[in-house]
């Protein structure tokens, strides 16, 4: 058995059991890309404007002018730009209340979101309750694993545990938010790894240059993301959209270098 | 310096600098409840009619037919009724993404929420990013520091680590979503305890009868929590609407119930 290290997304995409996990890799592997645009801005206008140029990665909930409406839009331009829609709500309550913020709301994040993620920290009752709406529509969920702030809890034992959280539940959890990879994190004392664990791993924190914002987030490079650490998916928001979101043009070339450089990181790395 | 257990919530209510803590304290004692009934329901209707009977709590982020005016009226309800409104978030973002999810969207959460609730796990950012919007608008913070779940990852150094962030932005953060009292909880070996250390404490997972739910949810009686734990406000949710939602004056018994035995276990504790 090759790691996953070693294979191509595609290769990948056809031993995965959830449609969600499959449709990400198969769709990397067709656009050669391992970017995911994190849509970080507060007005509708900007989010479709920003999304027609580089795709998307979403925070719904950050969209004061949101109507249900949007969401048409946005599976239209999901079809013509050929991308998957990941609204990274990091859901963190307990199974009952999950279940109500994953399929109702405003937002109705289940119908439209191929994919979403969730904390660890209440325990495996947050992913039986977005599971028990998730699994039916084909949606696949993230566990943060690790994050990439400054004095983050995710370490040690959270960690672990988070990472046989998902070994449990692998028909839905399809793999991590973190740094690095996670196959046979957390297994106990004399517990056999299974040599065909493939997480996808979705990485934050992810700059060309920045070293860091104000307000502790904390940045590597594609390289040091995809090739050194094996990581999957390079996550970029401001490094993309930048300051001033009436550029498009500037936005779009943003994008296509981060698509660029995280291609040839993944290339490195498979040969 | 008496502990916090033997002090009554008005005079405790004397020495908070948080406007918001100190709101929630004398409404406590004026209001003799200590109850917050958490309002998990996704018709706005049902909402309205229930806080109408009870106060609330609220997940807004559950209600499908949500629209701003609610808001006013939920306002309305809560001078008339005299009770705080708590938004129970769960905020579990990274600084710079915290900040717009707490001040934009639809829901403008930091306009109208006298407190809110975030997870310590992305570490101190998250606290410096919502006390950058809440604390000029008087709000207050609760870090979750414990949960009341089956499996939950908040334990040993996670809680610890949790009241450190906390001791360290006192102005904003007013105490903790727990389950005993968290004073002098992780302090580094040869750090002077503060004695007159003040953290407030909201406890899920309160239940007259119950023994749990389907979904991993767990119960401890008001006289545990409140007498034997030290807790504060007890937080019940299903506990006093029930089932059916519109049986209206069932719900108005059993919270009135709730809040007797909340009282009750607050006078023995304070003895």
């Amino acid at each position: 058995m090759v790691s996953p290290l070693q294979q191509t997304y595609g290769q990948r995409a056809l031993k995965q059991a959830n449609p969600a996990a499959k449709l990400l890799l198969e769709t990397m592997e067709r656009k050669k890309s391992n970017l995911a645009v994190s849509m970080d801005v507060s007005k509708t206008k900007d989010f479709l404007a920003i999304i027609d140029v580089v795709g998307p990665f979403t925070h719904i909930d950050i969209l004061e002018d949101f109507e249900y409406g949007l969401i048409h839009q946005l599976q239209d331009l999901s079809k013509k730009h050929d991308f998957m829609i990941f609204e990274d709500r990091k859901f963190a309550d307990i199974g009952n209340t999950v279940v109500l913020q994953y399929s109702s709301g405003v937002h109705k994040i289940a119908s439209w979101s191929h994919i979403t993620n969730a904390h660890p920290v209440p325990g495996p009752s947050i992913i039986a309750g977005l599971s028990s709406i998730g699994l039916p529509l084909g949606r696949g969920l993230l566990l943060l694993a690790e994050m990439s702030t400054k004095g983050a809890l995710t370490t040690g034992v959270y960690t672990e545990q988070a990472v046989r959280m998902a070994r449990a539940s692998r028909d839905f959890v399809i793999g991590f938010i973190a740094q690095r990879r996670m196959e046979g994190v957390g297994l106990a004392q004399g517990e056999v790894p299974d040599r065909d664990e493939d997480f996808l791993i979705l990485t934050p924190g992810v700059g060309l240059h920045s070293q860091g914002d104000a307000m502790g987030q904390q940045y590597r490079t594609p390289k040091e993301v995809v090739s050194d650490s094996g990581c999957d998916v390079i996550i970029v928001g401001r490094g993309i959209y930048g300051t001033d979101l009436s550029l498009t043009d500037a936005i779009a070339d943003r994008a296509k270098q981060y698509m660029a450089e995280g291609w040839e990181a993944y290339l490195q790395r498979i040969v």
